[in-house]
């Protein structure tokens, strides 16, 4: 069995794994104020282009979500795409923080700014959540990728109407490798009010690092990071892990794998006439599997069961990274080879 | 410098690192349901004599005392001693799920079955919260140990009036490893109706063990790890962990590797004639400094200010763990002797 | 300038109005333990033919629905139609509580028992909310009435699915009133897991009358009336209203009032070509005006602009309610007559 | 039966229902925006001499003291004395909106300067919660009165602080009917951020004016009142009951009135040799009763016991209110005159 089930089935990538061993036996202080942490901070700001920005080491997504919106007022609402992951995916974790989402309809899993006029213009009075931030993921949940000019336009809008964008980057390295999308680091921090660079599906053990840009959203935040479950006693597992990434650009590399592999393997699907359900350029791609074809690769690889397609039809997800094994994939193009002559 | 500060300066020992290296390559499912938090679950449930106990491996000790108050219902409380970690050290991460903390006096830093029952019957109606849970860490804050005599008079009292008892074991090995307190995880499980194995202070990068008795607070748990943001994608790496440390006793080694060192450095202290502000049988012991020694020993070492005592004297927090160099402790020592002849 | 804005615009209906003044200088208990209390929920376990029924009297209808919803454990969620009251008009009231509201598109304002069975279908792990009770207002948001037979289908699908049925009753008495809707409150009664009487739109200053059926729901209601702000100290204000409209059927001569002005209003537009937006037999109905006649209307009539339609039509809201004054509705016949010559 | 339970046993106060029965078939607009509470709200604006503080009108006390803490960021806390209301009485209604409540110890049920720096400097760091606000009440839930005196000095503490100062005014009429305290609404006005003028327990059937003095709260606040509970679709009759209370002074002649029969009372008791457990000026008396008085003044009397005082005494709590009939204390008088000759 080889899984293509998500892009966090092993441990850290090697350079994450020899910066722990090699940092394990020094003493630091904890929860994140440790010299591999300010260290990353450091570097993360130098890669941004901005000296100013507030830079926080977070377990995990979720928390990193909740933090962003948690900065919100008790009425005021995050907008996000139905299938944004804040929405389906979190057991309700940001309601948990009193929190409403406000959500839209979306095309290709974006958010599109006349969706978010729309939600402020519908919501006119208290008897509604005021709608404050618009919440994105890039790379989406389906592995489409916001290009410079699409973010340019939602952050336009935003600012135009008062609202904080919060940009979900639990794979913004995936995105950032896709070409035609134009990102780099510095356009991100150029046009998000907040966001997080994701290392959990880029190679670390875990970890994510929270970028404040916007003076309002600074104040107070580990006050936050600590109520919400979010602060790592040995925070220094997170700055380490960074550190290494952040080097000689491992997370780009990583990433870049990632979306290589998961680009061959569709072109593999493609190649013996499998329909992607949706143009997903990042890692995670999504075959329209026949449900017979669906069930013989059940037997040799793992992956998700994403959705029913029609009677004879299954979506499924596959997802590649840094940790993917080429060699499998041509093993998975040489079985759809048999099975569909 | 040398470190007393905390246990967990370092980062992980041996055996959990090694443990990391050796499973890191293999692919496994995400959010601790991998095959090695399964055999770590297994081990626990052996270790405390129960097969039907649900076990469930979180990110740290705020999210466990999270998730078990997470439990009550909108308008059930908690009861508490004030030094409580969930009452002080947590920023409100409890009352930001919506639950009231009643505190006590306690005494040592431990919670008394009499403060437990005047909770209850000064709780009359519905203009007032409703006790349901006790709160208790074992090893204190105060690095005090309840005994298993104490243990039983207060599970007897909560039995009596229906609450719950919570037993936070950030620190519970170094307490299992305090013999006159004639405790073992059997017993724990016999008297706790949910209680945490700890990790993080133990000798792993992150985690801590959750392990529920009572039937009642068994359903939908991991819908609560997910929204109060203490599940990793990457569990396993916790799982592995305590697969190290429950294997060949390595927690027990461990915390009683601390306790040795902090009871050491106490016996240094006290032959220099200085006293403990609280007589505490763990790995963390308060010495009443004379101020001009505080300030000479925080230029060699890293230790906290727990608080003023009178106007010439410092209570001072040293913190042993499984990596304190008992080298360090005959430095600090021929310090001593150095500064107070 | 006479106002079909809403169904509250005037104070009390005269038989609750002389009941208060009655009762004015009686003392009696507070919090809504006094004899009028108890008197008019006996009243109710009379009418609804279960006396083993808890009623509590509410200070009104979006913090009788917080209560219902507070209920739930923290993971669990409530399944609305998109255009439900919870979702849209309470400011995010339900989600400060921390639940999420899980939305389905509904018909005519109406939840539909297979849109639940999805719901359900789609929240198949921890990573999502759980499903655990269904929302529905009964007259809905929109005035259409869900009949006796698809209340029993929705029940039906709520047992099934182990789910709880909770219905608004904001203006269930207007419900009630709607004869071939085929209800009465004993069928109510025997269909909803709690369910609430309104009263503030139908006569009373304030308040509102919930009533749980299912015994799991009953425990400790009132310290979540009390936590919830929910609470009158002189709770005898909606025992005594409730005393005055449950006697010789004030209520439902209250409701009919009501619907039959809104009924002979709609046909007072229809009579001049005038469509309605939804077809609701209850005391709100929804005009589409031409924008020219919009406009004339609003200088004698205050009602509410419900949405656009189309460039040249707006959807109005017009409500009538037990103290609507029949010589208006015939006025502005008359001024249709003028207008649509 | 002659109740001395609370100051609100009865309905409301002639003027009160006398405007509430004037206005009653006027048609105006819902929650809280109609001209009745315009009108009271510009009132309380002269009376206290600002007119740029914003005037809400809000169901009833608990709600105005969650709406108040609301205000604060989700790490922020409020503090108060242990015998706080918020603390005690209102069933966790604070920490059910994630907030927690430091408290000090006060004296006679007043916070103290000193306990309030106390509690800033001990909240260092982002492992406790940052207090923000300071809570009071104006007369206290002992019946005591803070002087103006004492007021300004934590008005001035507040402000060092950079903390709000809200006032929790449920009898703040009954305070300022206190000649030795000092007081007036223009100069609560001038101390305070935030507070409100109750009116429950002052002669209405419900509802308090919150009066916002300070900018940084006032924006938004609407929001709030809707999310929390706390809004009356006859939002109406809270500002009749207002344009009722302050008009001729009508909210003093209560409170001097229930003030006055509260002495009156205390004096009777005093005549007989029994002693006070606090010394409060205002409506509310703590009479130490020996326990077979205790038992006999229960027959012919509803009264509150406060505690226990030792083994042959009880603490008992009588209120008097803008209803109290003074032949009822002259009787009251009478019988102790026979059971203690």
């Amino acid at each position: 069995m080889y899984s293509f089930e998500n892009d966090y089935s092993e441990g850290a990538c090697r350079e994450v794994l020899e910066e722990l061993i090699r940092t394990n036996d020094l003493q630091v202080s904890g929860y994140g104020l440790d010299r591999f942490c300010l260290e990353a901070a450091e570097k993360i700001r130098k890669l941004i282009g901005n000296d100013r920005a507030d830079v926080h080491f977070i377990t995990g997504g979720t928390p990193c979500n909740v933090l962003a919106i948690s900065l919100l007022k008790a009425h005021e609402a995050v907008i996000s795409v139905g299938s944004g992951h804040i929405n389906v995916h979190e057991t309700g974790a940001v309601e948990a923080t009193g929190h409403k989402i406000v959500t839209v309809k979306g095309k290709d899993g974006k958010i599109l700014p006349e969706e978010i006029r729309q939600v402020v213009k519908d919501h006119g009075d208290e008897h509604m959540v005021k709608p404050k931030m618009v919440f994105l993921a890039n790379a989406t949940e389906y592995g489409t990728v916001y290009t410079y000019e699409e973010l340019k336009k939602i952050t336009r809008t935003c600012h135009e109407l008062g609202l904080y964008l919060y940009l979900d980057g639990a794979r913004l390295s995936n995105a950032l490798c896709v070409k035609k999308a134009g990102l780099d680091l510095k356009k991100i921090a150029s046009l998000a009010d907040i966001f997080y660079i994701g290392a959990t599906k880029n190679g670390a053990l875990l970890g994510e690092a929270m970028v404040i840009i916007n003076d309002e959203l600074k104040p107070d935040f580990r006050y936050l990071i600590k109520q919400k479950c979010s602060m790592l006693a040995k925070g220094r597992s997170i700055g380490a892990s960074f550190n290494a990434l952040l080097t000689d650009d491992v997370y780009l590399k990583n990433a870049s794998h990632a979306n290589r592999m998961a680009q061959k393997l569709r072109k593999a699907f493609e190649g013996h006439g499998i329909r992607m359900y949706i143009d997903s350029p990042s890692n995670q791609i999504f075959p329209i599997l026949d449900n017979k074809l669906f069930r013989k690769l059940k037997k040799d690889y793992v992956f998700l069961k994403w959705s029913d397609y029609d009677a004879k039809h299954t979506v499924a997800r596959f997802v590649c990274s840094w940790a993917t094994d080429e060699s499998k994939i041509d093993e998975l193009n040489r079985k759809l080879d048999k099975e569909m002559k």
